[in-house]
């Protein structure tokens, strides 16, 4: 993509000697007891060790550490330095010895940067330019530990790779290691003063056998490798979960002041997240919990659930949330009907849920059932809860459950329920196995469907970058950059014309300076016509009478044309520019097309349904560029006011063909003039049976 | 309340000797091993001998049962019986003689009845019917053993009372006494033939100590007896949290199938919850979580929320979700802040969220901090989300934790992040206090909402039962029942006079059977009218064109007239009553008001916006009789669309006590003719700066 305003490929860096180093210096390792970096010293040194790497203490106070010859300085290391671990207070000191050295990786633990007011802000931008001096990469600052934990290998099923920028909100996740789900590598990235999440993000994709990537967000240094980092993971179809905070303003605010990022429009954020198939989550044990069922379980075929339960308030109740979250519980083919009523009584339902009333699942019957229901071809998740933990029966559940997953490639999805959690068919049989498993109700629901919803996504994903939807400059873009004045607003007409420039039809308008001139506008144009006042920066024009519809002959136009021109005098001081006679178009559905520049992820594609939909309802919709056709038609699709597009109670359908268009060319426009255009607001958009037409537009520049 | 249609009070059934009997007689008692009869009676008289009571196995086949004199017949006991249990398959006999020996209240096992099909249903109506001829009390059928569990006395705080309709789904919440919630009692309610879910409310209610109520329901036998019971609650001051399945069409097809009952339309259901101060919530975790929230704390004064945390990160995350969810996070006073920072770096922010940087949380410090924090006056409710568990901080964290909610009202809610949840400072120190302890924020968030949101509903409160709203009956009722005709749709100008006979005002129309007569009704109404097809049962009159609005002169009235004849005799075979000519009224805001009669709840008053907002964006809400002026205040104030009624760019504010005045003589409509009004809708009604006008209006009778 030709974009001026930013980069569109991702560096890449080979994060493997960061992870798995062969040489690492500690500068500040110490053996003093009871002293912080004497702890940190203790477990880099072991990481390491396990790792099989050499490990340098540096240290000029000592002549050993721990019984290792400590070095004045890492200057001394005699070894190619891969990774340099910096834990004295001094840290631009350190890190220019690091530099000199030309070690591979930094990691700086130190707190006191952009996290930290404006002077830490002022320290973290010196921080980069010394790191623009040198070809160390460097992890932090304000960082920890976490990189460097013991990752177990003796747990099933493919790894989920971990990205924090928070250490305390990142161990939770972590601990799923302790309910038996497996961890690649955790990524502390603090604040990001050169090793962000998007590098991680690229890393972890690129490594084979990474069944899903958690993250934990605060905010983004740069929303554009964010995209191209999502981006990277969707091609490599790796799976991305995340928690965003920034819901409100009390947590941007928060989130900004704890990293010193930007969170960007929280509105715009979703929409990336959902352009690039990232599932966004709200709770740490949802990421946990949708991370796991993800890298756990093979792509579906279909999208169809079956809830089997021991009791039919159990089927009644996950049904319910199940299909209130929008998925599809299919009924049961036939055959799969008649072989389970050899084992089911014929007064419980088996369509789907499948009840088998409990009995069945304390003997053989029990395994049969399952391996009927996996082999539907109706069945892409199962989905069992077990609610009431009773040994006799869900003891043997749990161990078909296992073995009938154990043959086949669609996911079994186990609820436990018992709030305690002790009992041993969850903690060591459960937990012990390769089954997606859940707590509650709710993750459960929340994993299936992202688990479809990725799977869907994966399917059909192109990406945009790389030039593959590089439409090149349009060849209206030096007319439209020719009407945008620096700062201002562009008036209604003015920016009519920039939309005409990228071919966006807008209703046919005359602009007229006297009475006389707008009556041979309006006799042009056919009666009946619309009167506004134009230029002024007013908005809500119709609120204060400056608009006139359904002006019906040539007398109504002199007078109307007088009445507006007096009110525009008493509204403001600003002389107008006269007065648009325009075309009326009567009929279609009024939406609203626009450019917002997000402070993130920069210019931002709206679409909306208008009047109260978009102002009270907020039923608007977001995709950042690049982005398709087809993606397009999707955003246009999503709108809750979808309805009214697609006609109803006899009104005709809208042309979705020409919104879409009208859409591609916002987008066109947004991407060639994204260094000069600020926002654009096209309100309304009418989207007739055939066509739509731009009814008013403001436009302004940078 | 003057109902026609129901009972306006509720029973009360003295449950003491059910849940406490003296004699307990258990028919089809055996001591045969292997028999699910002998593993009952052993529970059972295991139960009841814990508790005191006499216990008598019946069964002619037996000489003795374990060991017990076994009694040929129910009407051998020797005593008084308070409570039989029927084991038998013979369940119609074993009741019979339940009856005839009087027994204060029967439990009934067996399945089979109304919740399997036709022929159950058809069993269950002679149950009942049988019940009808006798005074015992009876629990089930389709119920089980729940009532007959172990109830620790060693928990602290206020216990649970727990009712639920499924056994295997009551499970994981009666679980809660592992995790140190206490329980009062279980009602499995089952088939609710006589006792159901009200009379168990009512009678928790009434308990001294009950600290809340926790139900699982599936579908009500009765919604007039679940309104009067959870207004007993109200009145009581107990609060009750409920899931009710049934957000789907799936799931309320499963629910009844399962429990035989009636679901009610959910948005009704969560209505009437709202109306009467019931929490709903959707999971069974999110049930135990929130009831024991309401049950361990005491009122809150205000509804100040406070974060506390070791981390910014948690910080963060934690108010971002606290806020999401409506939830107040004052500012602390300058006082608390000042000396917050005796003990915590400056480079924190303590002013709310109060971030301490870990440090404090390990030394003396962390309780002071806490100390200061719940002594703050805006502060009603602290929340300490312990993401990481890290034993020296986390530790002594808890320990503080619980010292100082030892000395305060104020609830101290702990989220204990650790999805192993096996780490003692969890699994012994907090689950062995009585604070709020949550493993996720969202579950969090939830409880803390419901408890600020229950107890400013109990403050407010008054019930609308015991004549306190009888309005009587209105002097119009009489005719406007006699516009009435059993299962008709009366005409607009038929409905608009029953809204007439109720005081509401609707524009001036006059009922044209002539173009001429059209003509003299325009001149006597101002010009310009509308004009409207009359009678007919003609649904969506504006897209057929029988409906014009701004009609200007004679002549017009003459065209339209004309044209709209024609229309209508195309559009349908009925002949038309005329043509109304109607005052035009613009201006104003279009809402919706009705009366639907649902199945559960009966006459249900309905408001909205009008157009797209209830069509597309179902903005609206409903109360079901009897609430008062301020409920009816609260129900217009809580649609999206507020804001169009509140006025907005330069747009006058619409009038709300007009508004309420109509929902208000609309509920008092759908009281007095319950018997004969299946529907009414006044769309739209025009709410203007002054005042609110019915434009168009549609009753069906019964």
């Amino acid at each position: 993509m030709a974009n001026p305003a930013g980069h569109d490929t991702l560096r890449e860096v080979d994060l493997d000697r960061f992870f798995r180093p062969e040489t690492v210096a500690v500068i500040g390792a110490s053996d003093t007891p009871g002293r912080p970096t004497t702890l940190n010293w203790g477990r880099i040194r072991a990481w390491a060790e396990r790792a099989g790497a050499r490990v340098y203490p540096v240290n000029p106070n000592k002549e050993t550490v721990d019984g290792i010859p400590s070095l004045p300085s890492v200057l001394d290391v005699p070894d190619e330095l891969d990774l340099a671990v910096i834990l004295v207070a001094d840290a631009m000191g350190a890190l220019e010895q690091v530099i000199a050295k030309k070690a591979r990786f930094a990691v700086l633990f130190a707190a006191g940067f952009s996290e930290s007011g404006q002077e830490g802000e002022e320290r973290q931008r010196r921080l980069e330019e010394l790191l623009a001096t040198g070809g160390v990469r460097l992890l932090g600052p304000n960082t920890n530990l976490n990189a460097f934990e013991s990752f177990r290998d003796d747990l099933p099923g493919r790894p989920i790779a971990l990205i924090t920028q928070s250490g305390h909100q990142g161990r939770p996740v972590f601990q799923g290691q302790e309910i038996g789900i497996r961890f690649s590598h955790w990524a502390p990235t603090g604040n990001e003063a050169d090793l962000e999440s998007a590098d991680f993000i690229r890393y972890f994709a690129d490594r084979p056998g990474t069944g899903a990537i958690a993250a934990y967000i605060e905010g983004f240094k740069d929303g554009r490798t964010f995209q191209l980092a999502a981006d990277h993971a969707a091609r490599r179809g790796v799976p991305i979960v995340a928690v965003k905070v920034g819901r409100t303003d009390v947590g941007r605010s928060w989130a900004k002041s704890h990293t010193g990022h930007l969170t960007g429009a929280d509105a715009v954020v979703s929409a990336v997240m959902r352009q690039y198939g990232v599932t966004r989550v709200d709770g740490l044990d949802e990421l946990l919990d949708t991370a796991a069922m993800l890298a756990r379980s093979a792509p579906p075929r279909g999208d169809g659930v079956c809830v089997y339960s021991i009791s039919g308030g159990t089927s009644a109740h996950m049904a319910d949330l199940l299909t209130a979250a929008g998925l599809r519980l299919p009924e049961l083919t036939p055959d799969t009907q008649v072989a389970l009523r050899e084992w089911i009584p014929g007064y419980l339902r088996i369509n789907n849920p499948v009840d088998n009333g409990g009995h069945p699942t304390g003997d053989w019957r029990g395994r049969r059932i399952l391996d009927t229901i996996v082999a539907d071809p109706n069945v892409d998740v199962l989905v069992v809860p077990i609610t009431g933990a009773f040994p006799p029966m869900s003891d043997k559940l749990v161990d078909d459950l296992i073995a009938v997953a154990a043959t086949t490639d669609k996911p079994v999805c186990v609820v436990w329920g018992s709030p305690a959690g002790t009992e041993p068919a969850y903690r060591d049989a459960l937990l012990g196995s390769s089954l997606p498993v859940f707590r509650t109700f709710g993750n459960c629901v929340t994993a299936v469907r992202a688990f479809f919803e990725y799977h869907a996504f994966a399917r059909r994903y192109r990406s945009g970058w790389g030039g593959s939807m590089d439409l090149g400059t349009s060849p209206g873009a030096g007319a439209a950059r020719a009407l945008l004045v620096p700062g201002a607003v562009l008036p209604e007409h003015r920016s009519k014309e920039l939309l005409s420039a990228y071919g966006i039809r807008t209703s046919r308008d005359i602009l007229c300076t006297s009475a006389t001139e707008a009556v041979a506008a309006a006799s042009s144009l056919g009666y009946p016509v619309v009167l506004k006042v134009a230029g002024a920066e007013l908005p809500h024009k119709t609120d204060l009478g400056l608009v006139q519809v359904g002006v019906g002959s040539g007398r109504e136009v002199r007078e109307v044309y007088a009445r507006m021109v007096e009110r525009a005098a008493a509204a403001t001081s600003t002389p107008i520019d006269g007065v648009l006679v325009c075309e009326q178009v009567s009929g279609g559905v009024e939406t609203v097309v626009g450019i917002a520049t997000d402070e993130l992820f920069g210019p931002t594609v709206m679409f909306g349904i208008g009047g109260v939909s978009v102002e009270v309802y907020r039923d608007v919709t977001f995709r950042v560029p690049p982005f398709d056709r087809d993606e397009a038609l999707r955003m246009v699709r999503e709108v809750r006011g979808l309805p009214l597009l697609l006609g109803s109670r006899g009104r005709p359908a809208a042309d979705l063909d020409a919104v879409v268009d009208v859409v591609m060319r916002v987008q066109q426009l947004a991407r060639d003039l994204s260094g000069e255009l600020a926002e654009l607001d096209i309100n309304p958009l009418v989207a007739l049976p055939d066509g739509a037409v731009a009814l008013d537009a403001l436009a302004t520049a940078r």
